[in-house]
């Protein structure tokens, strides 16, 4: 490439934020309505760039793009100037890029918001029918990836619904902190023409003005908090496909992913590897380094306006893009996935999962926990001793080791009813799972 | 050490989470009360684990600390056992240590938000102090570290303001988020004990009952979110601090940092060193770190509890300990911040500054903005060429670029009369400024 | 705490400082012989000194402290004009606290990487013991976490001797870049006194002399290449944390943690959980923590010192600390690990993980590489429908899809033949395996 | 886009790693030669493939692209079968698409390194010809962001030949470390074809063979290791940028930046905006955000390749592809800085500065540094209370301090002698500077 062209495109920006197109127009949309309303500038100029802006939003919706510059704010001047003439610079009395940069992103975050918000409520009625097609389905319940208790497979997919659930929380409040137009701040110093920044700001959709200028041109806390966000999206995305990679393991085998979503050998049909789970985890990396690089790049800046806030638009658009993929292909994944129930119902290797049920039971008739939890260790090593397991004890057994035990002890060693009794709130048993799913509206 | 020792250690929490004693101790006398009205453990058994706990929580506020252990939550149970006997074991009915260690982290977080709120508005009252005891300072604002246009030193403070009142909020949401409580989540499974989780929750002040038992020994959103939010609100003072850092240069030489804040050379008593502006802009570095740290712990961990979850506390208390340290030094630094009034109006290298003035003067007059911009730029080059000032330009040098000028131009070309006329909503006139500051409630 | 020392505390380093006691008398030691030589300060007031200094060494290794200061090298000057008088003071001519702490934190960290370099040592004699006394161990290979080809468990091993290999080359470059002498740099400038830095430098054991007192001061490049080192090293820990923890769970089931290293549930005395390995791989997420912290410390920091170089010894020292303590475990736990050969040898769930070997065959005998797995494609179809393994159908099945069968294509589908057929350099193959064990030098 | 398509996308890696295309070529023909010199394919074929790959070659240097696919190395393969015929399919015997893309990697990054270093010695020329070029200009040296010493510029400037001197250092051990080819790895197990993975190392031109085909297909440390080195570069830009943005503030007014790195106000000709350099600084968040992303893709992986490592391809080539733009950029910037001599010589507020000279003028003379410390506090307390400078203090004054004061210690109070005097290695006296540049070898 040639020197200077080099040069430019070292701090040009347009390459990406070209995007931000039709919100800069929207912008300006606005700002000419209020400048006229306010009467900086003539009904009849105003007419002129309103119809010329709406003439090039069109083009761009029909596919037409603006002619390359430095930035998409020249651009959009260019072009409409090119089309109205002169009178297009009216447009930019009363604001300058750096309220504009603000606005433009705010505008496309809140868009962007409302489409991840959309693709998290999908997940959500993909774990919801998953979860309501499997209610059934028990499987072992993990701690340090041992089993640990029984439990519903359904149980275990809820609890995925209720990190997606504090997501959306997240992203809503992130949403209302960034609602402030931060237009009219123009360079830094707000402006002597006699506008009124509530009408832009009510004509643009924001809930509220921003109430100080050099703080408007010099914030972008509302693309660090998205990008945070996002990062705790992912950590439970990637918690996600990793239980999804470890079920789908020829040792476990609980789930199989559906065909679309792995990749084989092209030798061996029956291998098929769990890749779009893999990148998805891949992912996680890729946005907890934007929120690495938009935190470096805000760390220790002097106000008001520095360039450097560009930098901040690549990991800010990277993320949007990355997380609606994500989003959409694990909502097809959860609901094309298919369940192992046979393995999943074999998979205890034995009963002694169960040793908590005997030590509640005897707490139940009355004893101390931390006793009765003395008391099952032994009757477990006597178990294992004796290479039977607990269900398979006699009532003859267990009494030698405490006489509370009586013939309804046998009852509560099998793997279904223990799950049936956990009821209390938020426990595995098919009560308190259906209430969850009852609960949810997505 | 010895071998077995730091083998213990490698695992043990105890050094670190015995500061959660008196929440362990709090969440503990709610379970136990709830237990008690559920009938699942006698009022007699109750009443002395009751009595039990309180007598710790007593030791413990006079300074006395537990015996040492694994963890926390074994040392409140050992202590309690050591007091009042095997009683002491029935506490532990319906929980876990899974569903504890969650519960006493959000009940600290919880406190622990509450103080640093506060906190933040003690950094917020200093800066409507400082605002308004220099109410008219002027000074030059900054874009790209470059003298950009005139602004009120108190209105580029206040733009701090904005920042810490948007901190505020994401704690407030962060608080909101967690406020839920996990008590009853049992190890992962929920638990066939008849309890009422919302007993034990509203004993603690929690809103709400968490929904998912295995999402609930999982979950740690609630310290990366908070961390995440710390991680902001550091950007935002490390902005602050390197704002004074370099109006405390020789060169810039626009405020005085208070001596007890800054450290000298023994030999230069004249050279005060902003070092403690320099550690809380140091500082950031930590935060960010600790950000990173929980991001990574959390990132693909198999549901439900891992102890690699243990690790996650260190970056949260860390977190909670270097704010309160860091927003309480911030907040004495700003209050005793002295400003060198005559530096600062004589800062303007000259008045070319206002060029954006001249600009605006002939938009006003109808010319379109971009129009108005060519002729001010060929002025400024003629005032350049000519080494004057734009106030030092006669009117008859005016017209000859434009036929618009009047009399009334050199009015404007006034650095006070130009802050003035920025009365748009969140512009640096005192006007402007003044309603910030009045709107402000701390 | 009172609100002064509370401030005090804010920029203090002595209480995590102290700890460089040691290296910051052996460079008083070395500068204070080269004064002397260089005639700067007499023989006798030399003399006194190196006494004087060589006293407190021998009373901080009996276990005495320091007295409290700002940081450890007034700490240090206290102590010595305490016990020799005002002569203490000449030590202090040509340097200052700006290239001492340097030089502190270099013969630190050069010990330091001395100490991990050995404990990597340890874990490599441990995997090579492992290695050998299982050097037959047969397991599934995997990638994407599902079983494709046969290995030997000891090359699995292997390949993190590997691993750690290239971590000891890291770090002994991480102490051939530090290894220059900052001392006598003085605050930034360099110093009138006529010193000779290479006697200091050889004194203390430093290769070279820095060659700009600026950048000595302003220096933490070994700071940061020695954590970005840790954070590599810990991202191998962590991926053999991952593998051990999935081979002990209870699905695969091929490894078993010392009990010692392992935590147990009480009540289930079968259930150890790997609590070691977990907290293992949590710790990666302090070392990328610590990462993060000391570059977003430096990012953007004017030269020479600033204060917030002081932050930057934080991540520096835990970094350290907790490399030493990672090692030390994991070295032990590789060495008790025991396997469980019978579940190793029973994984495969089917010999179709063998199809490469009959497209292997095949292109021995003469076919294109992507025909003979054209080919095997069909084959593997046509066992799977017929449910049967590879091993099991017969030639004449064989020769319908190719006549280049012969009878030896039984030979070739053995899992332990397959094994040993990988006689490649590197390959799975015992030979194979043995060389890297006997090419080890630790 | 359609749904399928997208899917396809989600994984596919084309759009980036088609840029390997000449590195998996030249893996290819160096494994078809060796292929043919082991006698696994005949000379004729190896033929074949080998003008087919040359044809493939000429035509991407020619500009032409490769059909889409999965990958680059399918489209390499395609392209060569749909040339060639079916024989093409002969490359592929003994490897794998793992130990393929883990070798193109390795070559690219060779190149890639080689570039950066190249690059690295212009930025040290730009550095060298403005040190030469100002020798003799004076300014205060800075701690804490205060005048702390005088200076040369040129010393200052040298500082930063240094980070570079350690950067290439860096650089080039990384590629030591990564010189091993993983090529016959296959898979992951190795292969059971007779090669020799020496003949194809030695023809890429690998310093090594990898030495554990596993590792060869896990190992993405080369790339770590790599961007850390990066993070760390960029650091020292980081901080050479906020120099230089420090510098032409309008009250340091030490340098300007030339014209075209800067950008301006259209309206004020005389205002620079140093764009150039912060956009270097925020590129410091994406390199710092490539590392974290890298790091965390790869902590906790099981071995052996998962799809998370096609992640890891994204923040290599950009963090490659930053280097090179950055670095072409500073070293133009450095070279093209005019300096405001005038300026930097008035900078000095006062000679207070000087201070440190008169203690060591009286150390000298035979006095303990602390007490000569003592009395030159009290010196300049005077001279502050009495507004002179030190140098304006007369020898009767002096006297009044110490009897050590002679006619001489006036000559010492000039800023250009104090420079001058600063001869000790390293130190700031043209003497010294002049042997750093001297001593430069680029």
């Amino acid at each position: 490439m040639n020197r200077n062209l080099r040069k430019q495109n070292f701090i040009s920006s347009f390459d990406f934020d070209k995007r931000l197109a039709p919100y800069d127009i929207a912008g300006a949309l606005a700002h000419v309505k209020m400048l006229s309303k306010c009467r900086i500038i003539s009904d009849g100029d105003a007419k002129k760039i309103i119809k010329g802006l709406g003439a090039i939003a069109d083009d761009l919706k029909r596919g037409k793009s603006l002619p390359s510059a430095e930035d998409v704010h020249y651009a959009v001047e260019k072009e409409l100037i090119k089309r109205i003439g002169v009178v297009g610079g009216k447009m930019h009395a009363a604001r300058s890029r750096n309220d504009q940069v603000a606005t433009d992103l705010k505008l496309y975050l809140k868009d962007e918001i409302k489409n991840i918000v959309s693709s998290l409520l999908s997940v959500q009625r993909a774990i919801l029918k998953v979860a309501r097609n499997n209610i059934d389905a028990i499987m072992p319940g993990y701690t340090h990836l041992k089993q640990a208790q029984p439990i519903l497979f359904s149980h275990h997919m809820m609890a995925y619904f209720q990190m997606f659930e504090r997501d959306i929380k997240r992203f809503k409040n992130c949403y209302d902190n960034l609602d402030e137009s931060p237009l009219g701040s123009a360079a830094l110093a707000g402006t002597s023409f006699p506008i009124d920044r509530g009408i832009s700001a009510k004509l643009m959709g924001f809930a509220r003005v921003s109430e100080n200028s050099i703080d408007s041109v010099s914030d972008r806390d509302f693309a660090t908090e998205f990008i945070a966000s996002a990062a705790i999206l992912m950590l439970h995305t990637s918690r996600l496909a990793e239980d999804l990679i470890i079920w789908s393991s020829d040792e476990f085998d609980f789930v199989k992913i559906a065909a679309q979503f792995t990749s084989g050998s092209s030798i061996m049909p029956q291998k098929r590897n769990p890749d779009f789970l893999e990148i998805i985890r891949g992912k996680t990396g890729r946005i907890y380094g934007n929120l690495t690089s938009i935190l470096t790049i805000l760390k220790g800046l002097p106000l008001s306006y520095n360039r450097d806030l560009q930098e901040a638009q690549i990991p800010l658009f990277d993320t949007a893009d990355t997380l609606k993929d994500v989003l959409a292909v694990l909502s097809e994944i959860i609901s094309s996935l298919k369940l192992n129930h046979e393995k999943m119902e074999e998979a205890f290797k034995n009963d002694y999962i169960l040793a908590t049920e005997v030590a509640d039971y005897l707490t139940k008739k009355g004893l101390p926990f931390r006793t009765a939890h003395g008391i099952t260790k032994k009757i477990v090593e006597h178990a294992i001793k004796n290479k039977k397991n607990l269900s398979e004890l006699k009532l003859s057994e267990y009494k030698k080791f405490s006489g509370y035990f009586k013939s309804d002890i046998h009852n509560r060693l099998n793997i279904k009813n223990v799950i049936e009794s956990k009821k209390s709130l938020g426990g595995t048993s098919r009560l308190s799972v259906g209430k969850q799913i009852a609960k949810a509206k997505t």
